[in-house]
């Protein structure tokens, strides 16, 4: 599958959302990234921040999504695509059943934590995986080999 | 099962938490509240903004619990109860396992969108029903009645 509109494709807005897990790495948390495109522009940014803001539900989706309601002033997102470097816990599938988001991409499934297979996405939300998924598997591999 | 540390009972906190509902209901909100209480106090409220915020995230015990974890400085909640007027969907049930919550009171059951059969809480976190059910259904009631 591929993005929406074009001239962008999954590869590069995964790659940005991969830039935002570089953030949450850098600041010493685990490194999730999500952006929210609609329309091949970027429209929410959000990195892990469960460390920083002292918040268990700080989650790279979380903040991304809140970030692209508050510039839309909507608070559906059906024409937009989340990219996120992990697959949604069952808290950010949740809150992306609620977005009624259009397409979600995620690059490395999650055996432990992935919501996925437990909550259902609005039906008419399309998912797509393994986009630049050994990036972001070696990005998580080398922070939670650096914390043993 | 009664609150931890005896003064106040789960009636009374569930009452703090119908009154946030109330705010969402003169808000043109669904009528939904939540309150975080520690050792008899409450850490936490919120109530549902998704129409004023524009944000479909925006449940009531998603803005209690980030209030709580700002209040305590923690990202952990092991020894506070969340009471909400409803049974939480799975966002906020996923929400609510990530915050590791020592209990989880709800006035009543939401066969719709309630997330507790799909999504676990802690193993930890205990829960209870069935306090001040028939006001915060009631509310719900006349807040759909209206909207008919």
């Amino acid at each position: 599958m591929e993005s929406g509109s074009g001239f962008f494709d999954d590869a590069y807005f995964m790659k940005q959302a991969l830039r935002e897990a570089q953030k949450a790495f850098d600041q010493d948390e685990v490194p999730i990234g999500a952006v929210v495109v609609m329309q091949d522009k970027i429209i929410g940014r959000g990195y892990n921040q469960v460390e920083r803001l002292g918040d268990a539900t700080a989650h790279a989706e979380m903040i991304a999504l809140t970030a692209a309601f508050n510039h839309l002033g909507a608070k559906y997102l059906p024409e937009a695509t989340l990219y996120v470097t992990l697959e949604p816990c069952a808290m950010c599938c949740g809150a992306l059943y609620w977005s009624k988001i259009g397409r979600v991409v995620f690059a490395a499934a999650d055996p432990k934590h992935g919501g996925l297979a437990r909550v259902k996405l609005h039906p008419k939300t399309q998912t797509a995986t393994h986009i630049a998924e050994r990036e972001s598997l070696e990005l998580l591999k080398e922070f939670f080999g650096r914390k043993r």
